[in-house]
């Protein structure tokens, strides 16, 4: 895999090195923004940039052992999915839509739907199909565009399961060119109702003897209280793990502010969010991981953005991947939905799925394309980088490069 | 392409036979609605269907050139969208970014957006070009599981540059798998003033010396009036054209009424209706075709699909897919967003996407899979319907079947 490659022709290339923020705009010379660049090259050696530019700029004795013309097009970093619920079985088509007939929560429960259909389901399945099952889930985010994706845990609710589900999403980065970030979830308590037992066992057992990249907890009506939640974080600060919050989903609970208190790396969702948790999520520097798809699914209000970034919040957008409330692996989708129905711009967007979405990873080489970073990037059929929002619903990545490689090739 | 060919091995097969509507909720057994068998066949034989139905009832002497399995997934007819302006040339993409950052109209205006810019760069392109990029729409429809389209003219607004947008429709249709039904669209009148005088041509020149299938107007604020809508209609009529109306979409006109009364095959948007409109719209049998791409885009009210149920009317639903307000071949994501937005059941988005747009196209064997109709079909990445609308953003036809040959398979 390792040797040198040379992007040329590149009609408009998005560097979006910085903060993940946009500062000016995000045009061309913005330099905190997207970093636009026309008539551009990226040269990638042993998987690393060590060019991402103008043409007229390219060192000239740069050799490379592979050549690829993107043709006048769009070349962006790799998308960087930062939540997803990776690693499932089951369908809960039945009860999506029964859902959108209005149908009520008893009927929906009667009908066998809900998380707990989820865990119901993933327990049963072997390890052999859970693996099959997340590593098509990440072809078809490769074929999106996304080569990095933070995934969860959660269908399980026993030590055990939860510790199988970890080893499955260990399994799937090894054995698949998109990359993984692993998350221990503490999604609902279990149905049997040992929820004080099941929070201790995860802080105690669980979280001191996983490498999990990060610790998440689901702080809501019906999953867990704000002091579970603490408890939770808490432990996975102990054992520094990176910390995440879904708060303020359906209910307001303060978890906003706890992840803000506890110097978490993202909080998720934000559907209801008070009016003092912007500022100080942009003070403690959390990204907000905003989930379009969940709104979209369930018809929930969007999460007002332009709060978040009035306060000066990072804003990432995530396909919330899950067999739920988002069944989906685009993330050029959320950026469509994120635009038109939250008041996004394209930049904003882009931002999203890359640079921001890399930072709420933790991963700080990728969502950028910036000597040094991961070769990861996306030739796209658009040559205007507003072009991947607006054309939404179809498939807008012809190349995907991952450390240097060609990972994805669309042919039609 | 003539032979027989044996499709084994379904798990679900939808035959969507009847007259597009569901009557007793589409399960198995139903019979007006989408004619779900499980553990099915179809055979198909000079591109016709000659069987489609449970496999033990399959007649045993039926011999095949070739067989296809199914693996056990579900299989629909080949999708019809009822709705697409498929010839255009040149990107909206700035006045995209502008509009979801609410600017207004005047700096859109000045940005260069607006239909008039695309009847601009579509003026300006080759006959080539045009081709091209009608030949790249189709190849993405066909991805998506789209057999048939309807595809309207409209973005030159002179005589001579629709009967050109003709025949471009006409030699996609040509050159293309998918098929394509021309529809002659008197879309906004044209910039220089002349309207009254470009209706009278429209109605005495166009008309009556193409073979277009449908005439369209586009009555609305900014467009035509009610009364020219009338005038072209009936042009229309007296030239044996289908009628189609894009009515109600920003402002109610009274559209969807004249629709009604003048017999028109279809009334498309109807995102403003009055409560009048969808009894007269189910007496005289014209197809609602619902847009929610367009609703997406711009952030419009969801059309009120119930109160059209309600009245008995037959609902389809089309992509719209054009550079301004719906950039999108995806029909199964219209089959999502009505499914979540506008609280279709999965049955009722199923038919709306087969059978009822293909009466919307006047196409009566197409949108079905029963003996006689054409040999178009679709194998899915789904063993259940209703995870088409919930699996979104990802292309999930795996094999597009076209008058009996596989026209599309999707490798990754």
């Amino acid at each position: 895999m390792f040797g040198s490659v040379l992007i040329e022709n590149i009609g408009e290339l998005l560097t979006c090195t910085g903060d993940g923020r946009v500062h000016d705009g995000g045009g061309a010379g913005s330099g905190g923004g997207i970093g636009l660049v026309r008539n551009a090259a990226v040269a990638i050696r042993n998987g690393r940039v060590v060019y991402a530019g103008p043409t007229a700029e390219l060192p000239p004795g740069f050799g490379s052992d592979e050549r690829i013309d993107a043709h006048g097009q769009l070349v962006t970093p790799g998308l960087v999915d930062p939540h997803t619920h990776l690693v499932f079985a089951g369908s809960r088509a039945g009860e999506f839509d029964l859902r959108n007939q209005r149908k009520s929560y008893l009927e929906i429960q009667q009908a066998g739907g809900g998380i707990l259909a989820t865990v119901t389901a993933t327990r049963a399945a072997s390890d052999q199909a859970l693996h099959e099952g997340a590593l098509a889930r990440l072809d078809r985010f490769l074929a999106q565009g996304v080569t990095l994706v933070e995934a969860k845990t959660g269908y399980d609710l026993t030590i055990a399961g939860e510790r199988r589900l970890l080893a499955a999403l260990q399994a799937a980065r090894e054995s698949h060119v998109v990359d993984v970030s692993p998350t221990l979830l503490a999604h609902v308590p279990p149905p049997n109702g040992e929820r004080a037992r099941f929070v201790r066992a995860f802080c105690d057992e669980l979280i001191p003897t996983t490498n999990a990249d990060a610790v998440d907890v689901y702080c809501d009506e019906g999953a867990f209280s704000l002091a579970e939640t603490r408890a939770i974080l808490e432990a996975g600060k102990r054992h520094r793990k990176r910390l995440r919050v879904h708060a303020e989903q359906f209910t307001y609970t303060g978890a906003a502010e706890l992840a803000a208190e506890l110097g978490a790396t993202s909080v998720e969702h934000l559907e209801q969010l008070s009016p003092e948790a912007p500022a100080k999520l942009a003070a403690a520097g959390v990204v907000c991981n905003l989930l379009p798809g969940a709104a979209l699914t369930l018809k929930l209000p969007w999460p007002d953005a332009g709060r978040l970034y009035a306060a000066g919040c990072t804003v990432a957008l995530g396909t919330d991947c899950n067999p739920g409330s988002s069944l989906s692996e685009s993330l050029p989708l959320m950026m469509t939905l994120a635009c038109t129905q939250m008041g996004l711009s394209a930049a904003q967007a882009w931002l999203g799925v890359t640079r921001a979405a890399a930072l709420s990873v933790g991963r700080d080489d990728a969502g950028q394309l910036a000597p040094g970073a991961r070769g990861d990037l996306v030739i796209w059929d658009a040559d205007d980088h507003r072009q991947v929002p607006q054309h939404y619903g179809v498939p807008l990545a012809r190349t995907v490069i991952v450390r240097g490689v060609v990972a994805y090739r669309r042919e039609s």
